[in-house]
């Protein structure tokens, strides 16, 4: 199998359209031009594809909407990038069994909508859910606000279909809620950033709907006092849905973009979906109102809450406004978000740039977004020098280099840091296992 | 390193002793006697252990408490078993962060009420838990009454120490609640019963305690009718934290054993930790009463609760009575319970002999339980086919081969039809690529 005999409508490699699919949304991550685009419309075809690229010796990027962080998806040169984007069926949904099965490409939102239209519930929700795909979700194991109650993508993954690096076709996993029939491949291959196979097929468990939330809107003087009730309200163990954090700058920022009326130096925006919510709000406001909160609202109204989470989701489209943004990702413990946060403070000052913080407090799993102008020198190198301080004091922490959007081209050499040397070799000989030409996206997650 | 060169208190080989580790409680599987057994106090004198069986080209066989089900633990000829009785100690138990450190000795029951006493709660609760290990549980990845609600040991376990084949010491996974740095190893080993590391430290995530369950009990005319009831509970959704179902022969045998006065074609035995478990529990009762159920009894009395679950408990050491037993383990698709429990009835009628059928209903992960006579070649024939023809049936309906137990020996040939040949041919590359001598545990999970 050659490029050459794989059919027309699978190849493009016009250089207007393979610009569109060289890179992702990461920064600092070397831009280069793959040699093609291939677009597959089933698995045969992407199997056919990566025989080809076999034959060819060429490198294969998968891409799914390309929304990643990390540079996962950006193509070095001489690569071919393998779109998903023709792969885009809802297979089945099973209502009885709580069970979704469908193809890569499949937009997250999509897919929530189908299965909410059926009264069920797919929790992960990435803030890219309106563009990103479940592929990459899987692919990323990816997060979002719902993890402080549901868990991450791969929580939800009872099984896949991959194609390997040689052009074999492996159905992993089990259509049962449990099961220990073998190893670990499902798991091995979720967050696996397209390293060890093309994820071709997808089957998820699905939750029933919850009700809907009721919501806290907690100010604070200070960054500092609001990771604090987050302490509170983690340690107490109190069942929330969601616990973000925003700060000043974010906050001014989503306010100028969306004419909101937000002013403060921190805010805390948290929900519960319990069937009776009333004791878990009580005790989040309590928290909030011991760690020194300025104001604390409660509505159980749920477009009021609606509209609240619609704010968090603009932080980033807001910051945009700013400059260029270099949304990081680092998660610590519990104990560590006060550290964290003032930490970051820190940082911004030494650098001399804004970092607005803003995030999934309720995991210690934050997102300091740092504004800069990459078109001079002196502000990329001060984000470098911020993105660097702000991952190195994530691991002084005890934390990760990376909570969900994954390593990448970005960290790799962060993971080094992080992973112990025997567990990196064991990362290299997976690899090498799996995928011996080193044909999987070179260069990502491993350098 | 050799034997000779370890510590003399490490070194076992009085046959006597050595009789007493040389296998587990799984029927149908060979007994062989290992040469010796190894008891290391520490990581090092695993790491040396290992060395040892090395250079003297010898199998090693991990081994916790000796209660799998699966032959997982039983030695080959020429072997040495590795135990982990010694290392048996708690590290740390982080209230803070609500996590805990332990050794793979740790005795799973103590460690649930270690954290208990300090207001945390670890859910896995295999029936064994007063004398399985916590070491065991993480290498079978272990299940239990909780999974309904709480899933299974996997889904605690945050991070790992283990030493490879080779003696090299790898830790993965991590301390913060989310984390995707690099690939899934701490999953890998998850469930790989003792075939790709020794597992030496084991890091647990925890939940705040529940409240007291409110429980129901309810009895039906038929094992099917009970069967229609646990499909409407799961199809309903309802949060319960525990759904096990029994029937009239494990009942009798516990009424025999314990004189409770149970007796019913079949029981459910449902509960509902949440806060206010009323509206769960009405449509528990609600799920009974419409799938036929001859009677309904709630209790909201917490000793009635925990008296009802310790005659669930009792279910093992009754069948025990009858005669020798083959307690088996598949796991089918919600939907096809009742064709799991109605075929199970089928075979024991066409083997002849008596199959006690209880297990986690809500998870369709059921044990039936082939009560035969080892010393007879005819009843041990016919517990054999029993066995086959069950688990065939499970596979035929979509199920596993295992839902817990795990594939050890016992189940190595069925893992083979279970699995896709890639994903098989799959395991034997992660196999060679992690332990190339094929010196951990051989024979078990792959043959
Ligand atoms: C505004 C914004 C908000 C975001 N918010 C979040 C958030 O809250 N939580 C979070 O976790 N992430 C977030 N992200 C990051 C990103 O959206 C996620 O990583 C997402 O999962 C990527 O999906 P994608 O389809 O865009 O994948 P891509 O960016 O195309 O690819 C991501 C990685 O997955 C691999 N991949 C993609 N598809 C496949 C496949 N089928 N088989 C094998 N490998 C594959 C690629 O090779 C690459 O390494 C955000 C990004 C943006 C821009
Ligand atoms: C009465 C009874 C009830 C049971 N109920 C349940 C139940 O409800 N749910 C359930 O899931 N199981 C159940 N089991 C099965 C069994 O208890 C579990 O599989 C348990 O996890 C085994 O723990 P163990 O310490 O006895 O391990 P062992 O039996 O000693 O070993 C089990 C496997 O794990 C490996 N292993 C053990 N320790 C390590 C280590 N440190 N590193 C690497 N590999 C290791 C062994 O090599 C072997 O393959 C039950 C068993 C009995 C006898």
């Amino acid at each position: 199998m050659t490029f050459e005999e794989l059919p027309a409508a699978v190849v493009q490699t016009d250089s207007d359209v393979v610009a569109g699919f060289a890179h992702d949304e990461a920064q600092l991550v070397d831009r280069r031009l793959p040699l093609a685009v291939l677009s597959p419309r089933s698995t045969d075809e992407v199997v056919a594809c990566l025989r080809a690229a076999a034959s060819a010796g060429l490198a294969v990027v998968t891409r799914g909407a390309g929304t990643g962080l990390a540079g996962g998806a950006n193509a070095p040169d001489g690569s071919v990038v393998l779109s998903t984007r023709r792969l885009d069926r809802i297979v089945a949904i099973d209502v009885e069994e709580r069970l979704a099965v469908m193809q890569p490409g499949v937009v997250t939102a999509d897919l929530r909508s189908a299965v909410a239209d059926l009264g069920l519930f797919y929790p992960p929700d990435p803030g890219s859910v309106a563009t990103s795909t479940i592929g990459g979700n899987v692919a990323t194991n990816a997060g979002g606000m719902c993890c402080v109650k549901y868990g991450v993508t791969g929580d939800y993954v009872l099984g896949l279909e991959a194609v390997l690096a040689d052009g074999r076709v492996m159905r992993t996993g089990r259509r049962t809620v449990k099961g220990v029939a073998g190893y670990g491949l499902t798991s091995l291959l979720v967050g696996s950033e397209g390293t060890l196979g093309v994820i071709t097929e997808i089957t998820l468990r699905l939750l029933p709907a919850p009700p809907p939330p009721a919501t806290v809107v907690a100010t604070f003087a200070s960054l500092t006092d609001a990771g604090r009730a987050v302490e509170r309200i983690t340690g107490d163990g109190t069942d929330v849905s969601l616990l973000e954090l925003l700060d000043a700058t974010t906050l001014a920022a989503i306010d100028a973009h969306t004419g909101m009326g937000l002013a403060a130096e921190a805010m805390l925006l948290v929900q519960s979906d319990l069937p009776d919510p009333g004791p878990a709000i009580d005790s989040v406001q309590a928290a909030c109102e011991a760690a020194g909160a300025v104001d604390v609202v409660v509505t159980t109204d749920a477009d009021e809450g609606a509209q609240l989470l619609e704010a968090r989701r603009q932080a980033l489209p807001a910051m945009e406004r700013l400059g260029d943004w270099l949304l990081d990702d680092v998660c610590v413990p519990r104990r560590s978000i006060v550290a964290l946060v003032e930490g970051i403070a820190q940082v911004a000052d030494d650098v001399g740039l804004t970092i607005g913080v803003f995030g999934h407090a309720g995991d210690g799993n934050m997102h300091p977004t740092i504004v800069f102008d990459r078109h001079d020198p002196d502000s990329l190198a001060a984000a470098r020098r911020a993105f660097d301080a702000i991952t190195a004091l994530a691991l002084e922490l005890g934390g990760t280099v990376t909570g969900e959007h994954g390593v990448g081209r970005l960290k790799s050499g962060w993971l080094a840091r992080e992973l112990d040397p025997v567990a990196l070799d064991v990362h290299r000989t997976v690899k090498a296992a799996l995928d011996p030409h080193g044909r999987l996206n070179p260069g990502s997650v491993l350098s």
